[in-house]
């Protein structure tokens, strides 16, 4: 089986990005103690994400725009004075907060990049993914950069026939089972699962269980490996 | 000379989009009436979004990030109650406000697609542009789409290049002398400027004067006979 082409999922594959969302949202915990309890404030939170979620998109524009607005939800419109600047300076940091690959990852990419075509595939923020890839220093090993609003079966198939020989030759490496295994075994091509701690939760679904061209690693050292197995075969 | 592949601007080329926003900042200028005279708000504004261009780009979710900090920096963080939701309230407005396409643009790009591969060039939020694209109807004009977080030679090479057979054989249309004309001249396209009635200052530029592959269009619907003339060259 040949495989010309691997499409690589960008935040928490290459590198940290659910940690980034979670220590702001410690922060905003801190910043809204006075005003709701932990528990309300995460469920408030959630709610006003997931109504955003058709109109903003995934990034942290529209997450910084959810915080201020469960804020004035939470404080019928009162908020105490400071905070909604300081959920603005939350959402800045996060914007330019340092880039650096998980560990394993420039290996793993120079490896692969002798004999693959690489392209990332991404969802979020157009200018803030292309910071990110800049910034982390991974640029150079892909060939394509594909910048997605939704990550379907037809996703796949349109990249994998731009930048290689389509998805049956392809393989696919992320952290969400929902939006990187499943609809690209969907579309035909091969998918290896890499976990990183933390999951989003608009982002869980099962694994694929025993699907031919589904391999679950338990880190991306092992991506050059399976692919290299996976073209042997 | 043979033109392969025409590029359209989406924003103020095909729908209105600058007279939106100002909308909205008369709508911001009614909220803060209390708090800031006019001129003031706008000079602020600007600067606000000036400082800001390099973390968010161009779009909805900035600007309306952008006017919540110039609400808090003018009210020293006291922000009177309802003000902070009222500026939410109005960039959801502004991501869900209706899309029409501009007179003559439906005629022109039939006419045009009949010949030419379009492709639609366009910078702000991903999905946004997508959506807008979406509730226009003109979707299925186009060969590509391609969302761009900046507009200089270099996006229009790869991109004519990618969609068509480069940039020589290719023609540019857009509302703005910086983001469309400029950029798509020292590319070595051809570029025809249509004028919207108003440009965001950050939009503004000088024109090429004479310049062997540049056109001022009254309309749109000028466009197909120039590219008509320009291929029988």
């Amino acid at each position: 089986m040949r495989i010309t082409t691997v499409g690589l999922d960008a935040d928490d594959t290459l590198w940290h990005n659910e940690t980034i969302f979670r220590l702001t949202q410690d922060r905003f915990r801190a910043l809204m103690a006075d005003v709701a309890a932990p528990e309300v404030l995460e469920a408030r939170l959630a709610a006003v994400e997931k109504r955003n979620l058709s109109l903003y998109g995934y990034g942290v524009k529209g997450f910084t725009l959810s915080m201020i607005e469960t804020a004035m939800e939470l404080t019928g419109n009162a908020a105490p004075a400071r905070l909604v600047s300081d959920i603005l300076a939350a959402g800045r940091e996060m914007l330019s907060h340092p880039v650096e690959p998980l560990p394993g990852v420039e290996q793993a990419l120079a490896e692969l990049s002798e004999h693959h075509r690489l392209v990332l595939i991404t969802k979020g923020d157009l200018l803030h993914q292309e910071q990110k890839l800049a910034a982390s220093g991974l640029g150079d090993l892909f060939v394509g950069v594909e910048i997605v609003s939704e990550k379907d079966a037809g996703t796949y198939a349109r990249v994998f026939e731009r930048h290689g020989t389509g998805a049956a030759e392809a393989a696919m490496c992320g952290n969400s089972m929902r939006s990187d295994i499943l609809p690209a075994l969907e579309a035909g091509a091969w998918a290896a699962h890499v976990p990183y701690p933390l999951v989003w939760a608009h982002e869980l679904a099962e694994a694929p269980g025993e699907h031919p061209r589904f391999a679950e690693l338990a880190s991306i050292s092992e991506l050059p490996a399976w692919v290299r197995t996976v073209a042997q075969a």
